[in-house]
């Protein structure tokens, strides 16, 4: 069977995981683009990731892992989500202190990057987990952004790669509702959403907050170990 | 004097020199970024653009260095123009085989990159070298790339950054006329061109071919040394 290849985001958080069971459970063959780029959390996330793309190779899924360090290119950048920043501040989204870990530029060069290596490998796709239940203080994260970037990629690549937003109409809640009803289970134990610099989740940190708000939701309890 | 930041795409060629001429002879701080992404030539024009940041150190100007290692980031990249890739074509850029010295996404990854510096160091654009005479070959030199990503950047940075193109209907020989109007002497000697692996210029490539031709326009003699 020939498998279309797509290019996606991968955190090895809830959301990025889902999309990662949508596009195999679709039949594509993906290619998770991982990213180290200095965050207070990012090798725990980072191993998630790496996990996860090996649970699905053990379930004889089409599934390649592209590893990018980018510690250095980072490192001048402003950001508390950063080892350079201060601290992650405790609480909900909505709070105006958490615009303090917004990380500039950081989905557009990500993004960049996928598109380069989609159009190498002859993808004709990235796929991004947006979502409905992403946040207005992060600007990369809003529908306006996502509709230029598809454009800019279009145009970039010369018309041969676009933006696929699968989940942009879902919430937190949505999304493991579809997680939990495809074929092949999404490994939810093996995901990482927590902010902190710990190796278990703090359980307090408004990404933490919503995971849990989002099983609580579905009447399932979260399968990882908070602290 | 309180001078204003500008971050700007310094690949140390005659088209960006120019450009750093201008900007810092209207009395901006600016903030060069150089990139090495794995290109046959990046190691000369990295030490050109070293050196011409140096030089203008020397004349007392307000400007900064920021040098990007991306090697690995472009390793899975697929190009002529990369130590990974095949030779590189000689004569001029209307031939078709020229367009395997695309690399997919560079401009994007390089103007994202410096949109991040941009916001973290407070600075309100990121100025690109663009000029009329680039090559419709590379999508990502087009007018219509870089209006979508004036637009993609704005969003991206909570409308903080913009981008800025001072030599949008400039030629190659446009700019070195202004160039060499310019009150600070631009150091064209110290400039580097040529796509080829080696120390001399070949005089060859479309790229060298091109600026033998601007400098043949405007009467001067080309201060660099050919093989």
């Amino acid at each position: 069977m020939r498998r279309h290849k797509i290019v996606m985001g991968f955190s090895g958080g809830m959301d990025s995981t889902t999309l990662l069971g949508m596009l195999l459970n679709a039949g594509y063959e993906v290619h998770c683009c991982t990213f180290y780029y200095g965050s207070k959390h990012n090798l725990y996330e980072n191993k998630a990731a790496e996990d996860i793309v090996g649970y699905y190779k053990e379930q004889g899924c089409s599934i390649e892992w592209h590893f990018f360090n980018l510690s250095e290119v980072f490192l001048p950048f402003k950001s508390d989500l950063l080892l350079t920043g201060g601290a992650i501040p405790e609480g909900h989204y909505e709070d105006s202190n958490m615009s303090k870990t917004v990380v500039p530029g950081r989905n557009l060069i990500f993004a960049s990057i996928m598109a380069g290596l989609a159009e190498s490998i002859g993808a004709a796709a990235v796929a991004l987990g947006v979502h409905s239940g992403d946040h207005t203080i992060y600007p990369d994260c809003r529908p306006e952004f996502v509709k230029a970037l598809d454009m800019v990629l279009f145009l970039s690549s010369d018309k041969k790669v676009q933006v696929l937003t699968p989940m942009v109409d879902m919430n937190k809640t949505s999304i493991l509702e579809v997680g939990f009803g495809l074929p092949i289970p999404v490994p939810y134990h093996l995901t990482r959403t927590c902010y902190k610099d710990q190796k278990d989740s703090c359980g307090k940190c408004g990404s933490c907050q919503e995971r849990l708000e989002a099983f609580h939701n579905i009447n399932r309890i979260d399968p990882i170990t908070y602290e």
